[in-house]
Protein backbone atom coordinates (compact mmCIF):
# COMPACT_ATOMS: atom_id res chain seq x y z
CA UNK A 1 0.00 0.00 0.00
CA UNK A 2 1.35 3.08 -1.03
CA UNK A 3 2.41 5.46 2.07
CA UNK A 4 1.29 9.24 1.99
CA UNK A 5 3.77 11.83 1.81
CA UNK A 6 3.58 13.22 5.63
CA UNK A 7 4.22 9.67 7.20
CA UNK A 8 7.35 9.12 4.02
CA UNK A 9 8.41 12.40 5.52
CA UNK A 10 8.92 11.50 9.63
CA UNK A 11 9.75 8.03 8.94
CA UNK A 12 12.45 9.39 6.34
CA UNK A 13 13.98 11.43 9.08
CA UNK A 14 13.80 8.73 11.97
CA UNK A 15 15.32 6.56 9.63
CA UNK A 16 18.62 8.77 8.49
CA UNK A 17 18.86 9.87 12.04
CA UNK A 18 19.24 6.88 12.95
CA UNK A 19 22.36 5.93 10.53
CA UNK A 20 23.95 8.94 10.17
CA UNK A 21 27.08 8.52 7.50
CA UNK A 22 25.26 5.76 6.39
CA UNK A 23 24.43 5.53 2.32
CA UNK A 24 20.54 4.78 1.93
CA UNK A 25 19.97 3.78 -1.72
CA UNK A 26 16.50 5.68 -3.49
CA UNK A 27 15.35 2.11 -3.76
CA UNK A 28 15.19 0.93 -0.31
CA UNK A 29 13.15 3.83 0.55
CA UNK A 30 11.05 3.36 -2.83
CA UNK A 31 10.42 -0.18 -1.63
CA UNK A 32 9.76 0.55 1.74
CA UNK A 33 7.02 3.40 1.09
CA UNK A 34 5.63 1.52 -2.12
CA UNK A 35 6.25 5.14 -3.95
CA UNK A 36 7.94 6.13 -6.92
CA UNK A 37 11.66 7.41 -6.68
CA UNK A 38 10.69 10.28 -8.20
CA UNK A 39 8.48 10.88 -5.04
CA UNK A 40 11.13 10.39 -2.83
CA UNK A 41 13.20 11.88 -4.36
CA UNK A 42 10.84 14.87 -4.32
CA UNK A 43 11.00 14.32 0.18
CA UNK A 44 14.54 13.90 -0.02
CA UNK A 45 14.78 17.89 -1.46
CA UNK A 46 12.15 18.68 1.85
CA UNK A 47 14.55 16.50 4.50
CA UNK A 48 17.57 18.33 2.99
CA UNK A 49 16.74 22.08 3.23
CA UNK A 50 15.15 20.99 6.33
CA UNK A 51 17.64 19.58 7.84
CA UNK A 52 20.35 22.44 6.78
CA UNK A 53 17.98 25.53 8.07
CA UNK A 54 17.65 24.02 11.41
CA UNK A 55 20.90 23.42 11.96
CA UNK A 56 20.69 19.24 11.67
CA UNK A 57 23.10 18.29 9.48
CA UNK A 58 23.23 17.86 5.83
CA UNK A 59 22.02 15.33 3.57
CA UNK A 60 24.21 14.38 0.93
CA UNK A 61 23.43 13.17 -2.58
CA UNK A 62 25.42 10.23 -4.12
CA UNK A 63 24.08 10.21 -7.51
CA UNK A 64 24.20 7.03 -10.22
CA UNK A 65 23.35 3.29 -10.02
CA UNK A 66 24.88 2.79 -6.60
CA UNK A 67 23.85 6.30 -5.33
CA UNK A 68 21.38 7.24 -2.78
CA UNK A 69 21.56 9.73 -0.10
CA UNK A 70 23.80 10.20 3.44
CA UNK A 71 23.03 11.77 6.72
CA UNK A 72 26.22 13.79 7.94
CA UNK A 73 25.02 14.86 11.47
CA UNK A 74 26.80 18.23 11.99
CA UNK A 75 26.17 21.43 14.91
CA UNK A 76 26.03 25.03 13.46
CA UNK A 77 28.68 27.40 15.18
CA UNK A 78 25.82 29.13 17.35
CA UNK A 79 24.66 26.45 18.42
CA UNK A 80 28.48 25.28 19.78
CA UNK A 81 28.90 28.37 20.59
CA UNK A 82 25.42 28.18 23.21
CA UNK A 83 26.62 25.07 24.28
CA UNK A 84 29.59 25.80 25.12
CA UNK A 85 29.61 28.84 27.21
CA UNK A 86 26.57 27.42 28.98
CA UNK A 87 29.39 24.94 29.97
CA UNK A 88 31.72 27.38 30.99
CA UNK A 89 28.85 28.52 33.57
CA UNK A 90 28.17 25.13 34.83
CA UNK A 91 32.10 24.28 35.03
CA UNK A 92 32.64 27.53 37.03
CA UNK A 93 30.13 26.91 39.94
CA UNK A 94 31.53 26.97 43.12
CA UNK A 95 31.23 23.57 44.53
CA UNK A 96 32.51 21.40 41.80
CA UNK A 97 35.79 22.36 43.09
CA UNK A 98 37.84 19.46 45.04
CA UNK A 99 40.92 19.30 47.15
CA UNK A 100 43.98 19.61 44.95
CA UNK A 101 42.28 22.00 42.37
CA UNK A 102 40.58 19.28 40.35
CA UNK A 103 37.11 19.90 39.00
CA UNK A 104 33.67 17.65 39.67
CA UNK A 105 32.69 16.74 36.19
CA UNK A 106 30.85 13.62 36.81
CA UNK A 107 27.61 15.01 36.68
CA UNK A 108 27.59 16.47 33.33
CA UNK A 109 29.70 13.95 31.60
CA UNK A 110 26.80 11.31 32.75
CA UNK A 111 23.82 13.47 31.42
CA UNK A 112 22.41 12.33 28.38
CA UNK A 113 21.40 15.62 26.97
CA UNK A 114 24.89 17.22 27.26
CA UNK A 115 26.75 14.13 25.77
CA UNK A 116 24.79 14.15 22.97
CA UNK A 117 25.58 17.91 21.93
CA UNK A 118 29.20 17.04 23.32
CA UNK A 119 29.33 14.54 20.91
CA UNK A 120 28.63 16.23 17.67
CA UNK A 121 30.21 18.96 18.41
CA UNK A 122 33.57 17.02 18.20
CA UNK A 123 32.26 14.76 15.32
CA UNK A 124 31.68 18.57 13.35
CA UNK A 125 35.48 19.25 13.56
CA UNK A 126 36.26 15.98 11.89
CA UNK A 127 33.85 15.81 8.98
CA UNK A 128 36.46 16.20 6.68
CA UNK A 129 38.75 13.11 7.47
CA UNK A 130 38.26 9.75 7.29
CA UNK A 131 38.13 8.17 10.68
CA UNK A 132 37.68 4.28 11.21
CA UNK A 133 37.56 4.49 15.20
CA UNK A 134 37.29 6.72 18.11
CA UNK A 135 39.50 6.07 21.21
CA UNK A 136 39.28 7.00 24.56
CA UNK A 137 40.71 5.38 28.06
CA UNK A 138 38.85 4.19 30.91
CA UNK A 139 36.37 5.41 32.73
CA UNK A 140 35.39 9.06 32.10
CA UNK A 141 36.87 9.30 28.66
CA UNK A 142 33.95 6.46 27.95
CA UNK A 143 31.00 8.68 27.99
CA UNK A 144 32.74 10.99 25.31
CA UNK A 145 33.88 8.46 22.92
CA UNK A 146 30.44 6.25 22.43
CA UNK A 147 28.68 9.59 22.07
CA UNK A 148 31.22 10.97 18.82
CA UNK A 149 31.14 7.38 17.77
CA UNK A 150 27.46 7.43 17.53
CA UNK A 151 27.68 10.90 15.46
CA UNK A 152 30.34 9.91 13.65
CA UNK A 153 28.96 5.92 13.33
CA UNK A 154 32.00 4.13 13.81
CA UNK A 155 32.88 2.08 16.80
CA UNK A 156 35.27 3.34 20.35
CA UNK A 157 37.79 1.35 21.64
CA UNK A 158 38.65 1.70 25.24
CA UNK A 159 41.89 1.83 26.54
CA UNK A 160 42.34 0.56 30.27
CA UNK A 161 44.81 0.81 33.03
CA UNK A 162 44.44 -2.56 34.21
CA UNK A 163 44.42 -5.55 32.56
CA UNK A 164 40.96 -7.86 32.85
CA UNK A 165 40.67 -10.94 31.76
CA UNK A 166 37.54 -10.46 29.28
CA UNK A 167 39.71 -8.46 26.74
CA UNK A 168 41.56 -11.35 25.71
CA UNK A 169 45.34 -10.83 24.80
CA UNK A 170 46.33 -7.33 24.76
CA UNK A 171 49.44 -4.45 23.97
CA UNK A 172 50.47 -2.61 26.53
CA UNK A 173 52.93 0.50 26.81
CA UNK A 174 54.36 2.31 29.62
CA UNK A 175 54.02 6.10 29.76
CA UNK A 176 54.83 8.50 31.62
CA UNK A 177 52.00 10.89 33.47
CA UNK A 178 52.65 14.52 32.09
CA UNK A 179 51.85 16.34 35.87
CA UNK A 180 53.05 13.17 38.36
CA UNK A 181 56.02 12.41 35.98
CA UNK A 182 55.17 8.66 37.60
CA UNK A 183 55.68 5.95 34.77
CA UNK A 184 52.01 4.39 34.46
CA UNK A 185 51.03 1.41 31.94
CA UNK A 186 47.77 1.30 29.55
CA UNK A 187 46.84 -1.40 27.72
CA UNK A 188 44.26 -2.19 24.77
CA UNK A 189 42.79 -5.13 23.30
CA UNK A 190 44.56 -7.01 20.45
CA UNK A 191 41.35 -7.51 18.34
CA UNK A 192 40.00 -3.97 19.08
CA UNK A 193 42.14 -2.10 16.75
CA UNK A 194 43.36 -3.06 13.01
CA UNK A 195 46.65 -2.03 11.37
CA UNK A 196 46.06 1.21 9.79
CA UNK A 197 42.79 2.39 11.22
CA UNK A 198 42.38 5.82 11.45
CA UNK A 199 42.08 7.02 15.29
CA UNK A 200 40.68 10.10 16.93
CA UNK A 201 41.70 10.32 20.34
CA UNK A 202 39.06 11.59 22.81
CA UNK A 203 38.95 12.25 26.80
CA UNK A 204 37.22 13.80 29.46
CA UNK A 205 39.86 16.49 30.52
CA UNK A 206 43.97 17.15 29.68
CA UNK A 207 46.58 18.23 32.41
CA UNK A 208 49.92 17.79 31.05
CA UNK A 209 48.91 15.36 28.52
CA UNK A 210 50.34 12.40 29.59
CA UNK A 211 48.02 10.06 28.86
CA UNK A 212 46.64 11.34 25.50
CA UNK A 213 50.25 11.03 24.32
CA UNK A 214 50.03 7.37 26.14
CA UNK A 215 47.06 6.68 23.87
CA UNK A 216 49.38 7.72 20.42
CA UNK A 217 52.39 5.28 21.42
CA UNK A 218 49.68 2.77 21.57
CA UNK A 219 48.09 4.12 17.92
CA UNK A 220 51.66 3.53 17.03
CA UNK A 221 51.74 0.25 18.32
CA UNK A 222 48.83 -0.90 16.48
CA UNK A 223 50.54 0.41 13.36
CA UNK A 224 47.62 2.70 13.23
CA UNK A 225 46.82 6.37 12.28
CA UNK A 226 46.13 9.48 14.76
CA UNK A 227 43.37 11.65 13.11
CA UNK A 228 43.29 14.05 15.84
CA UNK A 229 42.84 14.50 19.51
CA UNK A 230 40.16 16.57 21.19
CA UNK A 231 38.98 16.86 25.20
CA UNK A 232 35.99 17.98 27.10
CA UNK A 233 38.31 20.01 29.19
CA UNK A 234 41.64 21.29 29.44
CA UNK A 235 43.38 23.22 32.62
CA UNK A 236 46.40 25.50 32.78
CA UNK A 237 49.39 23.80 32.92
CA UNK A 238 52.60 25.27 34.27
CA UNK A 239 55.30 22.66 32.32
CA UNK A 240 55.57 21.57 29.12
CA UNK A 241 53.06 19.66 27.77
CA UNK A 242 53.50 16.19 25.92
CA UNK A 243 51.31 16.75 23.61
CA UNK A 244 50.94 20.00 21.07
CA UNK A 245 47.97 19.66 18.31
CA UNK A 246 44.54 18.91 19.97
CA UNK A 247 41.50 20.62 20.44
CA UNK A 248 39.74 21.68 23.74
CA UNK A 249 35.86 22.58 24.47
CA UNK A 250 36.43 24.33 27.47
CA UNK A 251 39.83 25.87 29.09
CA UNK A 252 40.20 25.87 33.05
CA UNK A 253 42.10 29.16 32.96
CA UNK A 254 42.68 29.20 36.92
CA UNK A 255 41.51 27.65 39.98
CA UNK A 256 41.68 29.69 43.14
CA UNK A 257 41.05 27.11 46.73
CA UNK A 258 40.99 29.13 49.33
CA UNK A 259 38.08 31.45 47.42
CA UNK A 260 36.68 28.60 46.06
CA UNK A 261 36.50 30.28 42.59
CA UNK A 262 36.99 28.34 39.44
CA UNK A 263 37.40 30.46 35.77
CA UNK A 264 36.93 28.54 32.73
CA UNK A 265 36.70 30.13 29.35
CA UNK A 266 35.96 28.07 25.89
CA UNK A 267 39.01 25.93 24.85
CA UNK A 268 40.46 26.59 21.11
CA UNK A 269 37.70 24.77 19.64
CA UNK A 270 36.95 27.39 17.26
CA UNK A 271 40.00 28.46 16.29
CA UNK A 272 40.43 24.55 15.03
CA UNK A 273 37.10 24.93 13.12
CA UNK A 274 37.86 27.60 11.06
CA UNK A 275 41.59 26.08 10.01
CA UNK B 1 7.29 33.36 8.20
CA UNK B 2 4.72 30.97 8.18
CA UNK B 3 6.59 27.17 8.07
CA UNK B 4 5.29 24.56 5.52
CA UNK B 5 3.52 21.06 7.10
CA UNK B 6 6.15 18.83 5.43
CA UNK B 7 8.75 21.17 6.87
CA UNK B 8 7.10 21.48 10.57
CA UNK B 9 7.22 17.49 10.32
CA UNK B 10 10.06 17.33 9.70
CA UNK B 11 11.82 19.21 12.29
CA UNK B 12 9.15 18.00 15.11
CA UNK B 13 10.37 14.24 14.42
CA UNK B 14 13.60 15.76 15.37
CA UNK B 15 13.07 17.31 18.01
CA UNK B 16 10.87 15.05 19.76
CA UNK B 17 13.65 12.24 19.02
CA UNK B 18 15.95 14.44 20.62
CA UNK B 19 14.22 15.03 23.96
CA UNK B 20 12.57 11.30 25.01
CA UNK B 21 10.27 11.85 27.83
CA UNK B 22 10.13 15.00 27.91
CA UNK B 23 6.46 17.36 27.67
CA UNK B 24 7.05 19.66 25.44
CA UNK B 25 3.93 22.47 24.77
CA UNK B 26 1.74 23.06 21.78
CA UNK B 27 2.68 26.71 22.14
CA UNK B 28 6.54 25.96 21.73
CA UNK B 29 6.06 24.40 18.59
CA UNK B 30 3.06 27.07 17.33
CA UNK B 31 5.85 30.05 17.95
CA UNK B 32 8.67 27.84 16.37
CA UNK B 33 6.88 27.44 13.00
CA UNK B 34 4.70 30.58 13.46
CA UNK B 35 1.67 28.14 13.25
CA UNK B 36 -2.18 27.94 14.90
CA UNK B 37 -2.25 25.29 17.47
CA UNK B 38 -4.98 23.54 15.33
CA UNK B 39 -2.18 22.93 12.86
CA UNK B 40 0.42 21.53 15.36
CA UNK B 41 -1.79 19.35 16.87
CA UNK B 42 -3.38 18.09 13.15
CA UNK B 43 0.72 17.77 12.64
CA UNK B 44 1.06 15.48 15.65
CA UNK B 45 -1.85 13.07 14.85
CA UNK B 46 0.24 12.16 12.24
CA UNK B 47 3.30 11.78 13.71
CA UNK B 48 1.58 9.94 16.77
CA UNK B 49 0.21 7.18 13.96
CA UNK B 50 3.56 7.34 11.93
CA UNK B 51 5.70 6.53 15.31
CA UNK B 52 3.22 4.02 16.50
CA UNK B 53 3.00 1.99 12.73
CA UNK B 54 6.89 2.02 12.31
CA UNK B 55 7.50 1.12 15.52
CA UNK B 56 9.39 4.09 16.62
CA UNK B 57 7.58 4.32 20.22
CA UNK B 58 4.04 6.21 21.71
CA UNK B 59 3.54 10.21 21.20
CA UNK B 60 1.86 10.98 24.44
CA UNK B 61 -0.76 13.35 24.76
CA UNK B 62 -1.40 15.47 28.05
CA UNK B 63 -4.14 17.39 27.39
CA UNK B 64 -4.87 21.15 29.94
CA UNK B 65 -3.17 24.38 29.93
CA UNK B 66 0.22 22.97 30.85
CA UNK B 67 -0.52 19.84 28.22
CA UNK B 68 1.52 19.25 25.68
CA UNK B 69 3.20 16.22 24.01
CA UNK B 70 6.16 13.28 25.50
CA UNK B 71 7.72 11.29 23.10
CA UNK B 72 8.73 7.88 24.75
CA UNK B 73 10.86 5.74 22.41
CA UNK B 74 9.58 1.81 22.56
CA UNK B 75 10.71 -1.07 20.45
CA UNK B 76 8.12 -3.40 19.47
CA UNK B 77 8.94 -7.57 20.64
CA UNK B 78 9.53 -8.56 16.54
CA UNK B 79 12.28 -6.11 16.45
CA UNK B 80 13.48 -6.70 19.79
CA UNK B 81 13.13 -10.79 18.96
CA UNK B 82 14.97 -10.02 15.72
CA UNK B 83 18.10 -8.08 17.40
CA UNK B 84 18.59 -10.56 20.52
CA UNK B 85 18.49 -13.68 17.81
CA UNK B 86 21.29 -12.04 15.47
CA UNK B 87 23.03 -10.99 18.93
CA UNK B 88 23.09 -14.96 20.13
CA UNK B 89 24.34 -15.81 16.88
CA UNK B 90 27.58 -13.18 17.13
CA UNK B 91 27.96 -14.08 20.80
CA UNK B 92 28.33 -17.90 19.72
CA UNK B 93 31.48 -16.79 16.99
CA UNK B 94 33.66 -19.17 17.91
CA UNK B 95 36.67 -16.60 17.99
CA UNK B 96 35.10 -14.86 20.99
CA UNK B 97 36.01 -17.51 23.12
CA UNK B 98 38.51 -16.66 25.89
CA UNK B 99 40.60 -18.69 28.46
CA UNK B 100 38.45 -19.44 31.66
CA UNK B 101 35.80 -19.76 29.43
CA UNK B 102 35.16 -15.64 28.80
CA UNK B 103 33.51 -14.64 25.75
CA UNK B 104 34.64 -11.33 24.56
CA UNK B 105 32.49 -8.42 24.25
CA UNK B 106 34.13 -5.01 23.80
CA UNK B 107 33.84 -5.01 20.02
CA UNK B 108 29.81 -5.46 20.39
CA UNK B 109 29.54 -2.85 23.55
CA UNK B 110 32.07 -0.14 21.48
CA UNK B 111 29.06 -0.01 18.36
CA UNK B 112 27.09 2.61 18.63
CA UNK B 113 24.06 1.24 16.55
CA UNK B 114 24.38 -2.13 19.21
CA UNK B 115 24.25 -0.05 21.27
CA UNK B 116 21.47 1.84 20.79
CA UNK B 117 19.43 -0.86 20.08
CA UNK B 118 20.33 -2.87 23.30
CA UNK B 119 19.65 0.96 25.09
CA UNK B 120 16.05 0.99 23.67
CA UNK B 121 15.18 -2.73 24.18
CA UNK B 122 15.68 -2.17 27.39
CA UNK B 123 14.55 0.80 28.24
CA UNK B 124 11.07 -0.53 26.79
CA UNK B 125 10.99 -2.76 29.68
CA UNK B 126 10.40 0.16 32.70
CA UNK B 127 8.00 2.21 30.82
CA UNK B 128 5.78 1.93 33.39
CA UNK B 129 7.98 2.63 35.97
CA UNK B 130 9.83 5.67 37.35
CA UNK B 131 13.33 6.23 37.15
CA UNK B 132 15.58 8.86 38.09
CA UNK B 133 18.42 7.33 37.27
CA UNK B 134 20.68 4.37 35.67
CA UNK B 135 23.57 3.03 37.55
CA UNK B 136 26.43 0.55 36.20
CA UNK B 137 29.99 -0.12 37.49
CA UNK B 138 33.00 0.99 35.66
CA UNK B 139 34.16 0.34 32.41
CA UNK B 140 31.97 -2.10 30.38
CA UNK B 141 28.81 -1.22 31.87
CA UNK B 142 29.30 2.16 30.99
CA UNK B 143 28.06 2.18 27.55
CA UNK B 144 25.37 0.25 28.11
CA UNK B 145 24.01 2.80 30.71
CA UNK B 146 24.22 5.36 28.52
CA UNK B 147 22.55 4.00 26.04
CA UNK B 148 19.74 3.10 28.68
CA UNK B 149 19.80 6.36 30.05
CA UNK B 150 19.77 8.19 26.88
CA UNK B 151 16.28 6.53 26.16
CA UNK B 152 14.86 6.83 29.27
CA UNK B 153 16.29 10.80 29.14
CA UNK B 154 17.47 9.99 32.87
CA UNK B 155 21.70 10.53 34.07
CA UNK B 156 23.70 7.83 34.69
CA UNK B 157 25.89 7.06 37.70
CA UNK B 158 29.39 5.15 37.47
CA UNK B 159 30.31 2.79 40.59
CA UNK B 160 33.80 2.56 40.67
CA UNK B 161 36.16 -0.21 42.15
CA UNK B 162 39.27 1.71 42.28
CA UNK B 163 39.09 5.78 44.05
CA UNK B 164 40.14 8.63 41.84
CA UNK B 165 40.35 12.10 43.22
CA UNK B 166 38.31 13.62 40.51
CA UNK B 167 35.07 11.97 42.26
CA UNK B 168 35.45 14.13 45.82
CA UNK B 169 33.92 12.44 48.54
CA UNK B 170 33.01 8.75 47.74
CA UNK B 171 30.57 6.10 49.81
CA UNK B 172 32.07 3.05 49.27
CA UNK B 173 31.26 -1.03 50.18
CA UNK B 174 32.38 -4.19 50.59
CA UNK B 175 31.07 -7.22 48.63
CA UNK B 176 31.85 -10.73 48.12
CA UNK B 177 32.01 -11.53 44.62
CA UNK B 178 29.54 -14.25 43.80
CA UNK B 179 32.45 -16.18 41.09
CA UNK B 180 35.67 -15.62 43.20
CA UNK B 181 34.24 -15.62 47.15
CA UNK B 182 36.90 -12.82 47.69
CA UNK B 183 35.73 -9.64 49.24
CA UNK B 184 35.95 -6.50 47.23
CA UNK B 185 35.32 -3.03 47.64
CA UNK B 186 33.28 -0.22 45.44
CA UNK B 187 32.10 3.07 45.33
CA UNK B 188 30.23 6.04 44.38
CA UNK B 189 30.74 9.71 44.24
CA UNK B 190 28.56 11.32 47.24
CA UNK B 191 27.11 13.97 45.63
CA UNK B 192 25.94 11.62 42.19
CA UNK B 193 23.27 10.24 43.70
CA UNK B 194 20.53 11.63 45.63
CA UNK B 195 18.67 9.96 48.61
CA UNK B 196 15.38 8.84 47.31
CA UNK B 197 16.19 8.50 43.58
CA UNK B 198 14.86 5.04 42.04
CA UNK B 199 17.64 3.66 40.62
CA UNK B 200 17.79 0.82 37.69
CA UNK B 201 20.56 -1.37 38.01
CA UNK B 202 22.30 -2.20 34.15
CA UNK B 203 25.73 -4.44 33.72
CA UNK B 204 27.35 -5.99 30.52
CA UNK B 205 27.53 -9.46 32.03
CA UNK B 206 26.27 -11.04 35.28
CA UNK B 207 28.17 -14.58 36.56
CA UNK B 208 27.60 -14.97 40.17
CA UNK B 209 26.01 -11.83 40.34
CA UNK B 210 28.02 -10.58 43.40
CA UNK B 211 28.88 -7.28 41.44
CA UNK B 212 25.47 -6.64 40.66
CA UNK B 213 24.60 -7.47 44.77
CA UNK B 214 26.90 -4.80 45.69
CA UNK B 215 25.26 -2.55 43.73
CA UNK B 216 22.14 -2.97 45.48
CA UNK B 217 23.86 -2.33 48.51
CA UNK B 218 25.42 0.69 47.37
CA UNK B 219 21.89 2.11 46.60
CA UNK B 220 20.99 0.95 50.20
CA UNK B 221 23.62 2.81 51.62
CA UNK B 222 22.85 5.83 49.46
CA UNK B 223 19.41 5.50 50.74
CA UNK B 224 17.97 4.63 47.37
CA UNK B 225 15.47 2.77 45.87
CA UNK B 226 16.26 -0.55 43.50
CA UNK B 227 13.52 -0.41 40.51
CA UNK B 228 15.13 -3.64 38.19
CA UNK B 229 18.38 -4.96 37.32
CA UNK B 230 19.07 -5.98 33.57
CA UNK B 231 22.13 -7.25 32.25
CA UNK B 232 23.45 -7.49 28.56
CA UNK B 233 24.24 -11.11 28.93
CA UNK B 234 24.30 -13.74 32.09
CA UNK B 235 26.11 -16.52 32.49
CA UNK B 236 24.95 -20.61 33.82
CA UNK B 237 26.19 -20.61 36.65
CA UNK B 238 26.74 -23.74 38.98
CA UNK B 239 26.59 -21.97 42.62
CA UNK B 240 24.02 -20.09 44.50
CA UNK B 241 23.51 -16.80 43.16
CA UNK B 242 23.11 -13.69 45.10
CA UNK B 243 20.97 -12.00 43.31
CA UNK B 244 17.29 -13.35 42.03
CA UNK B 245 14.95 -10.95 40.55
CA UNK B 246 16.94 -9.88 37.42
CA UNK B 247 16.46 -9.41 33.44
CA UNK B 248 19.09 -10.78 30.69
CA UNK B 249 18.60 -10.70 26.86
CA UNK B 250 21.16 -13.33 26.13
CA UNK B 251 22.01 -16.29 28.25
CA UNK B 252 25.67 -18.16 27.56
CA UNK B 253 24.11 -21.79 28.25
CA UNK B 254 27.34 -23.62 27.61
CA UNK B 255 30.63 -22.88 26.93
CA UNK B 256 32.72 -25.64 25.70
CA UNK B 257 36.66 -24.85 25.83
CA UNK B 258 38.70 -27.93 24.29
CA UNK B 259 35.89 -27.34 21.27
CA UNK B 260 35.99 -24.24 21.19
CA UNK B 261 32.18 -23.63 20.99
CA UNK B 262 29.60 -21.34 22.29
CA UNK B 263 26.20 -21.82 22.79
CA UNK B 264 24.34 -18.65 23.54
CA UNK B 265 20.51 -18.76 23.82
CA UNK B 266 17.92 -15.49 24.79
CA UNK B 267 17.82 -14.65 28.20
CA UNK B 268 14.78 -14.21 29.95
CA UNK B 269 13.63 -10.51 28.97
CA UNK B 270 10.72 -11.94 26.99
CA UNK B 271 9.25 -13.77 30.35
CA UNK B 272 9.56 -10.48 32.32
CA UNK B 273 8.04 -8.44 29.41
CA UNK B 274 4.68 -10.38 29.69
CA UNK B 275 4.27 -10.09 33.65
Amino acid sequence: MKVRRSERLIDMTCYLLEKPHTLVSLTLFANRYDSAKSSISEDLTIIKKTFSDRGIGTLETVSGAAGGVMFIPKTNKEDAKAFIEEMCDRLSEQDRLLPGGYVYLSDLLGNPAILKTTGKIIATQYLDKEIDAVMTVATKGVPIAQAVASYLNVPFVIVRRDSKITEGSTVSINYVSGSSERVEKMELSKRSLKQGSRVLIVDDFMKGGGTVNGMRSLIDEFEAELVGITVFAETKFSGERMVEDYTSLLCVDDVDVRDKRIHVSPGNYFDKLNK
